[in-house]
C-alpha cells in the first residue's frame, strides 16, 4: 500500500510538470511528439528521415532518452537535428521532470518540431505524460501481429501507430490486417501508418501526418 | 527519496522470496530458467521448439509472463509445456512473488526443467531476481547491433545470451561479430549463441548449452 500511494504521489507530480511543459512549448509555438516502442523498433531512423524531410523550412529538435550511451543523439545530430540526450541510467521510461531539465539546457529558438524519443520499452512509457501534443507508438513487423493486445496500453493512448519495416513483412508472417483492425478496435480514432524507412514506401503518408497534427 | 527507501524495501522482499524458490526448486530437482527479451524477439518459439525437443525423456514447465493476454501459454499448451500465464495488468517484469503464486497453483510432479518467460522487456527484467538457476537474455537480429550497450544490464546479467532470428540478418544489417565482442567485453563468462528457429540453425549449440546448464 506504501508503495502506490507514493507511486500516485510521484505520478501526480509528473503530471504537474507536464502540463508545465505543455503550456510553455504552446507559448512558443512548438508542438512535441512523444515516440514509443520496443528496442529496434526504427524510432531513431525514421526520426533521421523526418528531420531531413522537413528541414530546412521547419527546424527540428530532439530529446532522446536512453538507459545507457548517447549514440541516437549523435544519429540526430548529423541528420540536423538539435539533439539532447538523457540517459537514464538503466530506468525504464522518460518523465516530465527529465524533458524539464533537459528542455532548461536547449536552445529552441526557432524550432517548430519537438521530437521526444522515449526509453526502447513497449510497457512503462505508456503510462507517463511528458507534456507532448500527440503520441506515435511504433511496431515493427518483426515483433509480431501479437503484440497489438499483450502491450495495449502503448495502443490505447497513441494518437498514431507506425508499423515499421513492413519491407520485412514478407518474411516475418506479418498480417498488416488483423494488426490494424486489432489497434483501431482498441483505439478508434488512431491513425494507422505502415510504412519503410528503408525502401521509402508509406513515407509520405507519414510525413502528411506531421504536417497536419503538428505543424 | 522516500520512494528509493521504500523500493529498497520492495526488492529486499522480493530476493528474500527468490532465494526460497531457489532453495525449492533445487530440493525437487528442478532447474529454472529466467528468459529476458524485448517484445518479438522469439521467446515463445524458442521455447516451443525447446520443449519439444526434449519430450517426452525430459518434462518441462513454463511460467508465462506477459502484461496482458494469454495467448502465449496457450501456444506452449500445444507444444507439450505445462504453461501457467501470470498476467501482471500491465506492469513490465515477473516479480519472485508473482513466481511464487504461480508454483503454489502448478503440479511439477516429474518436472525437470522450469522456464521462465519472463515480460517483454529489455529494461526492467534485469533487476529482479526470479530464484532462477540460470538467465538466458535474447536479442533478435532485427533489434540492430547497438542494443547491446544501451541495454547493457540485460546483458551483464545473463549466463547466455541467443541471438534470435539470424535468418533475417541479411535484410538487417545487423553485425554479429561486432555484437559478440561487445557482450563478451561487458561480460565475459558468457556463452553467446546466435540461432533462427525458423531454419533450424545453431539450434543443436542451444540445447547442447541447456543440456549442459540444465541438466
Amino acid at each position: 500500500m506504501v508503495r502506490i500511494k507514493v507511486m500516485k504521489a510521484v505520478s501526480a507530480k509528473n503530471d504537474e510538470i507536464a502540463a508545465g511543459i505543455r503550456a510553455e512549448l504552446a507559448e512558443q509555438g512548438i508542438k512535441a511528439l512523444n515516440i514509443i516502442s520496443s528496442p529496434g523498433s526504427g524510432k531513431t531512423t525514421l526520426l533521421e528521415r523526418t528531420i531531413a524531410h522537413f528541414a530546412p523550412e521547419i527546424r527540428s529538435a530532439v530529446i532522446v532518452g536512453d538507459p545507457f550511451t548517447a549514440n541516437d543523439a549523435k544519429r540526430l545530430e548529423i541528420a540536423g537535428g538539435n539533439a539532447f540526450q538523457l540517459n537514464t541510467e538503466g530506468s525504464c521510461h522518460l518523465t516530465a521532470p527529465m524533458v524539464r531539465a533537459a528542455l532548461d539546457e536547449m536552445n529552441l529558438s526557432g524550432v517548430k518540431l519537438l521530437f521526444i524519443e522515449n526509453i526502447g520499452n513497449l510497457i512503462c512509457p505508456a503510462a507517463w505524460y511528458l507534456g507532448e501534443t500527440a503520441r506515435a507508438t511504433l511496431l515493427s513487423v518483426t515483433e509480431g501481429t501479437d503484440k497489438v493486445d499483450k502491450y495495449r496500453r502503448a495502443f490505447l493512448i497513441a494518437h498514431c501507430v507506425v508499423i515499421t519495416k513492413t519491407d520485412l513483412a514478407p518474411s516475418c508472417d506479418f498480417d498488416l490486417e488483423k494488426a490494424t483492425t486489432d489497434i483501431q478496435s482498441l483505439n478508434s480514432s488512431v491513425t494507422v501508418l505502415p510504412l519503410s524507412a528503408t525502401t521509402g514506401e508509406g513515407l509520405d503518408a507519414w510525413y502528411d501526418w506531421v504536417q497536419q497534427h503538428l505543424l
